[in-house]
């Protein structure tokens, strides 16, 4: 057989222990955050049918998903959770209790050219909250944010929160620009979010291109431009049409999150529409201070989603936060933990003659919850040594001729090289700590 | 839009809170008996070049797999996690201090017609050693699924672990029916494999078939299946040829399984050999001692897995360990465990005018460590205490008018219905026990 290619798909990532040991420590956070909030984990299929990830808005995660037919159906790897979650809410709607809060820690799948911070998998902390009409939903997710923030050990400072209104801005183009085709909101939410990424100028030639979704003359396109400069929250509620609560809502948000104590960890950007279609109402991104990295995270109020999908409208509510983009900042920041390995004793037999008492004595040490290494072979005792401390063994257990004759075993504290004896009949250990 | 089909693909499962809490205490139990044998986690992508799972064996699991064309690189969802892992050793050899100890808990995915036990996506705990030729990595692995059995609350009697030997049954063939042929004994293994479900007459024709990769004569596949039912380990260490370590291997393997504790929990049985061609040595799955259900999990040695794959031969030895059978296994013997939702709080503001107050008990507690439900609405007092007795709260924390005039807040006791106002000023609860 001709060399495997020993690389992992392009875009994709192989876990060795050290990649997944920092993995396990933020998915720990994730779960923790979210069980403080009262959230349940969740989970659907990576592959469904594609279907359910097509939507006709000019999406980027549309026109990347992996997508392909297999015995006569058309299947795809999740892009993003949103949609399998909606579609269990509705598979079980009516024996559900509402508000329910679902959080997921799920991986999705992205066909796109790599730049830093994405890659074309990533794991996502999905969480979301169904039946909840009013921002104290939004309150509460952007408090988790703020949680897991704090959490992994970033400071307050290193990560702030976006917030806009979509409705806001829907509502004043509907009143303006788009008052003849509400149905250009949706695709021009999509040019819009790249505004970070492109500049301006090009998103106002975006919003003109005849052959685009959106299709503005150029003062139009000038003036939605403009919209999005304002960062100023009572501004953007004193321009929006008095008929929409849009303006009130955020208010409302901003005096909620000033009671989580996170109002200064927040701020109003008429720019940030997020670039998922199915957005309406709050949208919100967390963001590196320092403007050198990508969206921390992305959420905000999609009420017509379950409708798009053939359904009833539920009111929804949710975010999605990746595990690239976090681990990016956490190591610019040097807020990487260190995390070693975990093993608490090491049992080594110096001949096959006693190891079946060495197997006995680590029975018991796992017996009470300690992390053993049974040495399989018979290397030398100095190399057992060596690599007990590298891995920051707390104790060695020692079994040669003379102990096993004795009805002993040598226990070696590799800290302080402490050496002592210790009886096998009734050998009983305290459990670990 | 036409309604979306809700549910997920055929043969993939969503899972709702009770089955995800379910899913994690499982994947618990994996977790810590992998860390009490000092084994160390690690991950690798879902989605990997299809030829990593290609063989010429005649396999089911070849035969199954869930492959296709993206962008034009021939990908498939990995059916099994023992080539990524090879491949994960053979991309960092000479990196890795040998014997490593790795496990996994991942997703697999085969495309196959349904039966009990048996769906197109299925979890499996792995446990993998490289670099230890003796069957002291085989006494591990079988001491590990013994500790699990124990750790799931079965009973001792529920679960045996049939072993065998391919090596046994190698040297046999060789000296005898496949002497020209060594090449047949992959497939021939294959074959064998269905035994336990097709029966002893459908396999003697099926290595007799001239068109399949066997291509016995009658007498020959005869032989072949009268070897096979061998149940008595002196009996076929005494049948193999003199020039084979696979005897003596598998005393010693039976005599380290003593000092486990264990040796009553397995049996020999020479019609096992797992339906993977890699495997060479000594193979063993985990039954149902009833007989009801498919294997619980198998595993063995495959030596020649990282030479199949073009690179040195690096011995090796491992088990896979499914969730799904392990489930009905449970669920059979009335061992499911009860899982309730865990929220310790509910946090109630009769009005919005108290919900900034709310917000302050229910971030206090939360920062405790507590799991929180603050209420978004503002629903009847009545609701909110089915709804908690329901989720088995314990504390109800209560804000009206009066509370929050008087600085205070109702903290309500469900078990007991004990009511008692705990001063907000200074509110400091108690950690999470």
């Amino acid at each position: 057989m001709s060399k495997q290619n020993l690389k992992p798909p392009r875009g994709t990532r192989d876990l060795f222990p050290e990649d997944q040991r920092f993995r396990e420590w933020l998915f720990g956070h994730f779960r923790e955050v979210a069980a403080r909030f009262g959230f349940e984990e969740v989970d659907a299929p990576i592959v469904e049918h594609a279907e359910l990830f097509m939507r006709k808005a000019g999406e980027e995660i549309v026109d990347q998903l992996y997508h392909f037919e297999l015995h006569g159906r058309h299947l795809a790897l999740r892009p993003e959770m949103t949609p399998s979650i909606a579609r269990m809410v509705m598979a079980r709607a009516g024996g559900l209790r509402m508000p329910l809060r679902w959080f997921t820690v799920t991986q999705n799948w992205r066909y796109e050219r790599m730049t830093r911070g994405r890659k074309r998998e990533h794991y996502q902390w999905n969480m979301d909250i169904y039946g909840e009409p009013g921002v104290t939903a939004e309150a509460e997710l952007i408090a988790a944010i703020t949680s897991l923030v704090d959490a992994v050990g970033l400071e307050r400072d290193h990560v702030k929160i976006r917030i806009n209104s979509r409705s806001l801005l829907e509502a004043s183009l509907r009143a303006g620009v788009l008052k003849d085709r509400p149905e250009a909101f949706e695709p021009l939410c999509v040019v819009i979010d790249k505004i970070d990424k492109v500049g301006a100028e090009t998103v106002t030639d975006m919003l003109v291109d005849p052959a685009g979704a959106v299709g503005l003359d150029a003062a139009s396109a000038r003036d939605v431009v403009a919209m999005l400069e304002v960062k100023n929250l009572e501004d953007a509620v004193a321009a929006a049409p008095s008929d929409s609560t849009a303006g009130s809502d955020l208010l409302r948000l901003w005096s909620l999150l000033a009671a989580y104590g996170v109002d200064d960890r927040v701020v109003f950007d008429a720019s940030v529409v997020r670039g998922l279609a199915y957005y309406a109402g709050i949208v919100f991104e967390a963001f590196d201070t320092r403007g050198a990295l990508r969206a921390i995270c992305g959420g905000g109020r999609y009420d017509r989603l379950t409708e798009a999908l053939g359904g009833p409208s539920i009111p929804a509510a949710g975010f999605g936060f990746g595990d690239v983009v976090i681990a990016e900042l956490l190591s610019d920041m040097g807020k990487l933990p260190e995390l070693a390995r975990e093993v608490d004793d090491v049992v080594f037999a110096f001949e096959e003659a006693q190891r079946p008492a060495a197997i006995e004595v680590a029975t018991r040490l796992r017996a009470a919850g300690h992390r053993v290494e049974l040495v399989l072979g018979t290397p030398k005792l100095k190399r057992v040594i060596s690599d007990a401390d590298k891995d920051g063994v707390a104790t060695l257990w020692l079994l040669g001729p003379d102990e096993v004759e004795r009805g002993v075993v040598m226990r070696r504290r590799l800290e302080t090289g402490e050496q002592s004896e210790v009886a096998l009949a009734g050998f009983d250990p305290e459990p670990r700590a």
